[in-house]
Formats: structure tokens, sequence, C-alpha cells
């Protein structure tokens, strides 16, 4: 097929899924890649949000009796419509980190040996596993990549999904069940597959994610986490506060957790953030995921057609794993002058992007409102100023930005 | 004085604050006075998160570079205005339930010795900290009441400034140096004294908080944390996230914390809430705390002086403290019949209190947008239900409510 903007447009006009990109709010002409950091809001989030404040204006406190069932109803929907989660397994509270501390002291409790991860895991973690495990006493093993697993007694295994860097998707099934096979308890780090990816996680024990990238629920929304049925019993909350005790307004004497998902739950939750999050994942479910998943592999192909065509001449490498079953939806291109690129990229060609240390560029395509001529005008905007060298004239200095 | 309208309304023609009821959103015509479990919603909130929600559409992710700083600048905000910390002690971060327990853990890591609360703190920092002492293997020490220390070794003392059942407000200077001579690190519970009372921490080595009872944050908004300037480079976050990290973005291999207070953050910050919270902040420092902390006094001093003309002769009994140094910003009165008082105020009589177990109605007088008159109507319409015998047709059973 030639590469055309007419070409891409065309891919437009067959999309099954276009309709969904004006259900947000779409201000400005940038062309944005990075819905993989942080989604665009839906128009329904602030609707929902109008109504929320309007219910809190004139309920007051009584609005809680709507406003208690929001982390069950909110991490309901993501686990039946998103993840594969049986009834019952899933609560929005709390951030990624916060539910993987949880989660990760909760199976230390649970069983000897030690904790697996992989040194190009998510910083947050990496951290957080390294601190449960020194708490605990175990050992702390950071492997090359989500895979062969060392030969000891392991307690917990974790990995993302979806590599943040690379965007390589993990395989889910095998791994979790050489996580078995030690004798561990499989924690998934679904961030950045989860919207993207048709995520089943099957005999997966526990798992963790965000909200604020394919879910669009905004800055800093709040988690999920997944606790498999069978183990919810057993797995204690470290952090036992008073939303996880069975009979919370009793205020009784002692700790007493609820028995199914809702001992997870810690403080009290944040309502606005959980509105916004329901919102969000309504829109995903509402498209059905394995639609959105066909649009991310979609799109990804396409970038990688144009990166081979336009690109890689130019000194990218394609970090992105080819194999369409493989990958999230973004793609990270490496180039020595990644930092400049990405920069250039956003302050001279009104593409936006992000940057991953030391040398990644990242291209992420949020399947519900990315079309395929964003695909093609990002890659072809970073073709003409790396070709005319306009990168060169920005600093080599790394200024902080998220 | 006369017991009459026109006098709780002379009151309010008196009251310098009483402009300040007009900036909050009043929607329908119930009496509220339970502002210290929910506050209303300040117009300015409504005005921040639309703003809030214009720059997530228009800057999508480069919007972090303003929302990254929120967790120092609100706690800031928090801070420096209504609890008398030092510049860089306070954080808004998470729930109070994390943060007691990030604050709890820490305190245990320090240093040897037993924990203390006391059995009728709130029932989140009873369950957290007993939670905490087992999993580092301390005596957990429940006394009566915040006041004499139990004779042993101490690792941390913990109790609510104010007691969310009775009011009442304990002498927090006295109690820390008492700690401090057990050898004990000091954690306040701000919850039902943020906002209410002139909070000065003085020599307390660590504090969490609640910013949706009179910071009018809205439901479930994020908590606050404090951490003494001198401990924050021994401290440890047990949490170790991604947020706490000293340079978060070169996403390095290993846990380096923040020298400073923000190692106390973990996970990504919930910028609606705290744009929310800051704004609910803003108009409480603008009132001043000193003056928010009179009008407490004197709304709750009238509400005993209606009790005592009213109440008393109808079988309530005033819970709160009479010194008006030694209480919060609500009324606690009990009665044999409180629940059903609590529920006929409700159904019938169009006031909002709230219960608390065994038999404890609760009245909450929100500085900044309870009127004299608000306070005589509640009270007058609770004498009236009462004397008629209203409550007595309402069922027995408790009803699950918040």
């Amino acid at each position: 097929m030639a590469v055309s903007r007419e070409d891409a447009l065309a891919r437009d006009a067959a999309d099954p899924l276009a309709g969904f990109r004006e259900r947000f709010e779409l201000a400005g002409d940038v062309i944005y890649v990075d819905g993989n950091s942080l989604g665009r809001p839906p128009k329904a989030t602030g609707e929902a949000l109008a109504a929320l404040h309007e219910r809190w204006a004139t309920r007051l406190v009584a609005g809680w009796s709507e406003w208690i069932e929001l982390p069950l109803a909110a991490g309901e929907l993501i686990g039946r419509e998103l993840i594969g989660a049986r009834p019952g397994e899933t609560l929005a509270c709390d951030s990624v980190t916060v539910n993987l501390f949880k989660l990760a002291t909760a199976a230390l409790d649970d069983r000897p040996g030690a904790v697996v991860t992989d040194r190009g895991n998510f910083p947050t973690d990496r951290y957080v596993l390294a601190g449960v495990a020194e708490r605990a006493g175990r050992e702390y093993i950071e492997i090359d990549a989500p895979g062969e697993l060392p030969d000891t007694k392991l307690a917990l295994v974790s990995f993302s999904h979806v590599d943040y860097r690379s965007g390589a998707l993990a395989d889910m099934a095998a791994i979790t069940a050489a996580a078995h096979a030690r004798g561990a308890l499989m924690l998934w780090d679904l961030c950045h597959s989860v919207g993207a990816v048709d995520v089943k996680l099957g005999e997966a024990d526990l798992a963790v994610g965000c909200t604020y990238k394919y879910l669009d629920g905004g800055p800093g929304a709040p988690a999920f986490l997944y606790v498999r049925t069978d183990h919810q019993g057993r797995l204690r909350n470290p952090i036992q506060g008073w939303f996880g005790q069975r009979d919370q307004f009793a205020m009784g004497p002692a700790y007493d957790p609820e028995p199914g998902i809702a001992r997870f739950l810690s403080g009290t939750p944040p309502i606005a953030g959980l509105v916004a999050v329901q919102a969000g994942a309504e829109l995903v479910a509402e498209a059905g995921i394995a639609n959105v998943a066909a649009k991310a592999r979609a799109l990804t192909a396409y970038a990688i057609e144009l990166h081979d065509a336009w690109l890689a001449p130019l000194g990218f490498e394609l970090v992105t794993p080819r194999d369409e079953l493989r990958r999230g939806a973004h793609v990270a291109l490496a180039h020595d002058e990644g930092w400049r690129i990405c920069r250039a990229l956003i302050e001279r060609a009104g593409v936006l992007p992000d940057f991953r240390e030391p040398n990644v560029v990242r291209f992420g395509f949020s399947p519900l409102d990315t079309r395929f001529a964003d695909v093609f005008d990002a890659l072809d905007r970073a073709r003409d100023l790396v070709a005319r060298g306009v990168h060169l004239e920005l600093p080599l200095e790394r200024a902080r930005v998220t």
C-alpha cells in the first residue's frame, strides 16, 4: 500500500470506532500521541463531575448512600468488561503504588520465598517490591525481562503486562503458569495494557492497574486492584482501614475485615476520581475491549509501517515488537537524538509524544480518540524535522518534564 | 440572655464571618449540621474544577508541569495557615488511613517500644495502629482516653486532637510533652480539628488530617500529613513509590528518597482532589483560622446554652466539654432514643445531623457556613419533635447510614 495521507484518511473512513473520537473534548490542534501517559477527557466525564457536584451541594452527607458503592461499582465495571475478572474480584481505589504495596505485602504474608520482577519494570513497581521484600526479610531478584524465572523458592512474581518503555506485551498465561510452578503468586501490573489490550487475567492471582491512561480517568485518577476469588479470604490487607471493616459503621473495637474483595479498601474513597474512572471505563466498555484492542494493533502496525518507510533511514530503531500479539498500544522508537527529537516535536512541530531515558520517543495511540491520520501526521512531522535537522537547534540538556 | 430566634439573628448580624456563607453553594433549605462529616461545596471549588478540566483538555499531559507541585502546594497552605507547621512539613496526599499507616510504620522503624492510643479513637486509627503494631511485633495499648500514658517504653503515641464522638479537644502541648518524656514520637490525628480549631502543632512529631470536613474538599478528598523537619531525613516511607523518589524522572535502578517531606509521597497524586482541597483550604485561610476557631467556640457555646434550656429537660445529656478551650466545632448530645431522634430530625424536621453509636446525636457547626439561626433552628426542632414524641413513630432498627 502506498504511503500517503489519503491512505490514512481511507483507514479512518473504514474504522468502525471512528465515531468515538467525538465523545472526547478535543481542544487545540496538537497531534496527541501520549494518551498512554494521560488520556483525554471524555465529554461524559465533565457531565458526570458536574452531576456529582450538584449531588454534593444538594444531598450533602446523605450523598454517601450512593457514593459508598463506587469503589466496588467502578471496580466491577473494569473487572467485567476490560480484564476478564470474575464478579467481586476488582476494586477501584488508592494509587497503583499503594495497591502494589497492599497486594505484594499480602502475598509475602501468605507464603515464603523470594520476590521476582524485571530490571525494566516501571520504577514504582521496582521500588515498592524492593521495599516490601526488604521489610519482610526476603530476597529481591530483578531478572532481565519478564520470562524465565530463577530456580529458587518464590513467593511473588510481578511484571508489567505491557512494558512502559518498549511496549512489549508479556505472555500472561505462560508466565502466570511458570510462577505457579515455582509456588509463587503472580501479580500483574496492567497500567499500560488495560483499555488497550484485551486482558484475560485467567489464573493470575493479583493485579493492579491505572485509569488515567487508556481509561481516560484524568490526572491521578484512582487505580484499581484485582484479587482472585479463592485468595480473598486468606490474604490480608496490611493497611487495615475502616472501609475494609466488615460492619463499618458499628465502629467496633477490633479490625474484622470484610470476607470478600472489599477488605482491600483502606481509607475513605475519592469520589470525584471514581466518578471519572467510571465514565472513562464505560466509554471503553461501550466500544468493546476486543474492538479497541484490534484498533490498537492496527494503529501500531501502521506506525511501524511508517517507521520502516521514513524513520529507519534517519537513524531510528524500532524497540517495540513487530508481532502484533506481543505489543500494546504504543510504539517506542529509539534514536541517539531521542531527547531533542521529542522536544522538537513538541516545541516546533505540534506533536505531543513523550520521552523515556535514555533515548526512546514513545508514540502512544489511545484507540478511541487517535486517528490513522494522527499516526501519519505525527510520524510525517518527525521525519520532516529530523531530515531538516530542526532538533539540532535545541539545547542538549534535559529539562524536567513528566 | 433570652432564648429567642431574634437573639440568634442578632448574633448573626454581629458575626464578622457571616459573609462567608454566600461563598458556598447553598441548595435546598435543610438545616445542615453535619459539616463535621462532609463540608459544603465552596463556589470557588466548582470554578477551580472547571478550570482544571479545561487545562486537562487543552494541555493534556503537559499539564503535569503545573499539577506535579500540588501535593506540596496544597500541603503548604494547610501547614502554614491552619496547623502551625513550619515550611516544608506538610503534604496533601492519599487518605487519612494510608497516611496513618505510613507515619506509624515509619515511627516503629525508628525506635523500639509499644504503641498507645485510646479506646475511643476513631476506628480507622485504632485498626491501622493495631495492624502496624502487630506487624512490627510491638505491644498495642488502648487507654481509656487521651491523657496519662502507661509507664512502659513507648515508640508511638497517637490520639485524635478532637474526639469524633464527644467533640473533646485534647491538650496537644501537654500530651506531646508526655509522649516525648516516654521516648515516643507523637502522632496527632487532626481530622476533627483542622479548620475548626487554631491548631498549633508545636513540638508534635507527626500528624495526619482530613480535608472533607471543615476544609470542604468534597467526598473522599485527599488527606494531608505532617512530619516535623528534624525527623524527615531519618524516617522512611514504607510505601516506596516513584513520587517519593529524589530524581523521579531519571527512573533510576533503586529507590533513593527525596531528602525532605516529599519522600512521604508514594503514587501519582489525585489532581482533581487536590485542586478542591486547595480551594477549600484557601477559604478557611482567607477567613483566618483564629477567627474561624472563635466562631466555632461561639456556635458551640450557643448550642450548649440551648441544650441546657430546652433539651436537658427532655432527657438529653451533653457529652461535649463545657470549657470552650477543650472542645472542637461539634456538640454531642446523648439520649436513650438518640438513633430515632436523629432519624426523625432528618426525615421529619428538615435537620441533617448525624448519629454515632450507641446513643449520640452530633450537631456539627462548620464555622464558615453555619449561622447562629441554624443552631437555633436545629435545636428548636429537636426540642419540638422530642416533646411531641415524633421520633417514637420511627422503627427501632438501625438502617445503614454513613
